[in-house]
């Protein structure tokens, strides 16, 4: 039987291929006494070589694809299993006390965790973490439970989770998945993001995803559409080879735009830039005609380690995105970490509400010494390209002015010390927070440029977490209200000489795109993969009905009026 | 040696006292075995007796102080502390495994509250809890450690704490409490509103009063100028005594003002109205000539208690308010719960940001049976004064529509059911949400009134928690944006003849009254104890004036700006 799951169509394209559960096995069991302990203590042995010969297979592989850092977990996590003071106490509990080989695991495991983790040393921390990674898996070889492991995977398949965490997607292979579903999401979480920067089909916030699927069973991902099919009929599935079949010569056609400027149908011009995260992103810059980088997103260089990255690791980075943008500009945006993005080393408060909390510039402003080497980094690198500078979540002007002295006075400090520095180097503002767009009049005065981050926008003038399920109805990009801010922050721009971009998900989006357009928005950052259709559907327009289109919506009511309106005149 | 204490003055006045810490005690203890078990039961049995007196005066002095139903709670401890089925397994564990009397009981009571918390049932929850607060109890006096009680308190001290939770400013008695002071918490933290309510001196957010401040020392709360003193020297305390005599002639100037009319220099008049939270604080409207109730807070109705309030439990509160008001008008603000306020018996389930989350309109119209009880309890009582009704937390002009379709269904069913219902009912809404102040004009169609709830926009539209100390500085009521939103809302409603008020925290205080009174707000509601000294203010001031004010702030750059000019002006 065939069913079908509505979801939220978080990255374009058709997948179809077999169901591979990425969940979290059920490991529960009893603690019981044995008879038999010399059994028991075999049984235990038993388990601990079959889980360092599937170790051993998946860092070999992890080498291979994913590269040496990842592999070196692996590695550790092998050395946790050989390691006596672990093990051995273990068959010493199983003997005296003719405990289960399961209960002997877990308490010796667990007592070793609580110890190492109580201890104030990143390094043991990271340990606490490997030996219950390991414990997990011996205990998943006693219980005969299959544990999942994305970088495992070694055929076509469709991934299926409650949500995907960063180091899940790390983990995943293109070359097999062809698409993913999850229970929980929006356009704008972590997982959408990363399926649009892999290009693989996507559909989130399906709610029930993980509960109607089964490992091994059909599944087409519709990431056109936000639609899942199980186990489809024949039929189904040929409609969806030839609707994939259409969307690939679709692609190929806007390929065709790769190299084209990007001007409306009555000769208006705006540039289409790309978002990034790291310099491994640029391919998809070049390969998609980004026409300069609209946002890099400098969080992932502080990610996934034990210690924030020095100056010069910094500097290597930036370089080669500016070098590699060959003079197209490249908006960085400083350091935004805080709200949902932890840096376990910096050792952050638990915040109630963290989207309103200790975060981005306020975090930069108050620890200025993890600012300022950002601030140098980018200074040194900023010969090798077109740089500008944006600071995230300025809400009032003290901040930006708190913001730029630092800045130039790790300039002025650079010069003295004779290394170069770019004369020119445009300073932004993202405008994410309502309080920064209701008075872009005056910030406009005194910054080079905007960049509005609708995703933010949105939620803080929605009052609303873009993150929960229970509200998402109230993250409505085309409400009025939205759209009324959006051209505040243009016309301020425009008015002091200044230019206005947007690198939030809604710069990219077909039915923003118009309205954007004739608001007058000078450049418009998203998704690689979303450049070559925003091309494409902009050429078609005429800007002038845009700014007709873009002074009708703002007098609407709601959110579907504008949807509806648009629509329309799309059609 | 005298210390200073810097904090955010969070009620007026003037307080000096002995400290009363009210701060959780450590009940730690090492489970040992014991010898001589005998010796160890008869201990247990002296510490049970002791906590059985003490529970006894307090019930007694709870029935005189505080009502017959705050002293039931004491009357449940008293049973569990005279319940077999505890206190024989304890003594059994004393006697058969020689254990400490401390871990026998703490081992049988965890037992039990383990047991009655797992059932799904909220008596026996209620139950564990009960357990949970005689085992502080019974092991403070094993361990010969002292317990805080705030109903024990019986001479005149200042309350010490790191914050205050509902629950205890309940049980603070104002004759002996003479002010408080706290580590955390600002201006519009519970804490602070309730000591303003209480008309009692507090500062809160000291972060440090907590550590610095010991039992018995003497303490001077400055709650005008947000000030702590520890162990002042004579010539200090002469100083505040003279301060104290001062703000005391004031207010009997104030006084006078209690029956005129609230009119600036130049003949404007304006309205002052009350924020209240029961029909107990009518006594207080009235003394402080509260021209209305400008925010009626419903949700002490649905808070301290198991289930849902009946419809006709609330009846008799929004009738006794409306009476007790004569006619003045009444704007009840439906539940507003989520948030920072929860309600255990609705199982809400846990967010990350509950600030931008599932509570107050978006919870009752989703769980309209809740929504419609109240609606259904307003309108019934409607005939019994001036009722006006309010939204809380509308976003956008769906939800609105939408709850005025819920309340006219539930007036149009009691009509037809006979029931009588006012003929003309206000109905009007909340203006806390960045989209809904950018969106002003067209609801301002479609709306009776406005009432700007300045503690939540501020929080919205600078992205910044109100309760967060460490961003606190972001909580800025004379920023330009917050100021440009409020002039949108007022314009808005004059525009289409409506009436625009305010009920946050902003429209009492003495920067804000001024630049308010330029705008135009026509309706200013706050703590009542803040109305007369907010009339004293506006008859000295020239509307005009202060029109000219207005104008002039609103193009100012920034919070601190904006404060020196009215400061200026205000010399």
């Amino acid at each position: 039987m065939s069913t079908v799951l509505k979801g939220i169509a978080a990255s374009s394209g058709i997948a179809i291929a077999k169901a591979y559960r990425l969940v979290e096995p059920d490991l529960s069991f009893e603690k019981t006494s044995v008879d038999n302990t010399m059994e028991e203590v075999s049984r235990f042995q038993q388990a601990i070589s079959t889980s360092k010969a599937e170790l051993e297979a998946i860092r070999d592989a992890a080498k291979v694809d994913l590269g040496e850092d990842k592999a070196a977990i692996f590695e550790a996590h092998l050395l946790v299993l050989s390691d006596p003071e672990l093990v051995g106490p273990i068959e010493d509990n199983i003997k005296s006390q003719q405990m289960n080989a399961e209960a002997a695991l877990k308490e010796t495991a667990d007592m070793f965790v609580t110890m190492f983790e109580s201890m104030d040393n990143e390094y043991m921390k990271e340990r606490a973490a490997d030996i219950r990674d390991v414990t997990k898996r011996v205990l998943s070889h006693l219980l005969g439970v299959q544990i999942v492991n994305p970088s495992m995977i070694s055929e076509e398949v469709v991934v299926v989770a409650e949500d995907l965490t960063p180091s899940d997607t790390a983990q995943l292979n293109k070359k097999f998945v062809k698409g993913f579903t999850t229970d929980i999401g929006g356009r704008t979480s972590h997982s959408a993001i990363m399926a649009r920067s892999l290009e693989i089909p996507a559909v989130v916030g399906t709610k029930v995803a993980t509960s109607e699927i089964q490992n091994g069973d059909i599944v087409i991902i519709d990431g056109l559409n936000g639609e899942v099919h199980i186990n489809p009929t024949n039929e189904i599935i040929q409609k969806y080879e030839e609707i994939n079949k259409k969307y690939e010569q679709q692609k190929l056609e806007w390929a065709k735009l790769v190299n084209e400027k990007t001007v409306s149908a009555d000769g208006h011009h705006v540039e289409l830039a790309a978002n990034i995260g790291t310099p491994n992103d640029l391919d998809g810059v070049k390969n998609n005609g980004g026409e300069g980088v609209g946002l890099y997103r400098t969080e992932f260089l502080y990610m996934g380690r034990d210690e924030l990255p020095t100056e010069d690791e910094q500097f290597e980075s930036y370089k080669a995105v500016l070098e590699g943008m060959q003079e197209k500009p490249v908006v960085v945006r400083t350091l935004d970490i805080g709200g949902d993005k932890e840096l376990p080393y910096l050792n952050l408060p638990h915040e109630m509400n963290p989207f309103l909390g200790y975060r981005a510039i306020r975090l930069c402003l108050d620890q200025q010494e993890i600012f300022r080497t950002q601030l140098r980094a980018l200074l040194r690198a900023s010969i090798y390209g077109n740089l500008k500078i944006m600071f995230p979540m300025i809400s009032n002007l003290d901040e930006f002015r708190q913001a730029k002295d630092i800045l130039f006075e790790e300039k002025g400090k650079l010069v003295s010390e004779g290394v170069k520095v770019a004369e020119e180097i445009e300073v932004g503002i993202m405008v994410e927070i309502p309080s920064t767009a209701v008075m872009a009049d005056l910030f406009a005065k005194e910054v080079d440029f905007f960049s509005i981050g609708t995703n933010d926008l949105i939620q803080y003038t929605m009052a609303a977490d873009r993150m929960n399920e229970r509200i998402s109805y109230l993250y409505q990009p085309y409400n009025p209200a939205i759209l009324r801010l959006v051209k505040m922050v243009i016309d301020a721009a425009h008015k002091e000489g200044k230019w206005a971009g947007m690198c939030g998900e809604m710069a990219g989006d077909e039915i923003a795109v118009p309205i954007l357009l004739g608001l007058g928005l000078d450049e418009f950052s998203m998704s690689a993969t979303s450049i070559l259709k925003a091309r494409s559907q902009i050429r078609s327009l005429s800007k002038s009905d845009m700014e007709t289109l873009a002074n009708n919506v703002l007098q609407m009511h709601t959110n579907e009026e504008v949807l509806s309106e648009v629509k329309r005149i799309l059609k």
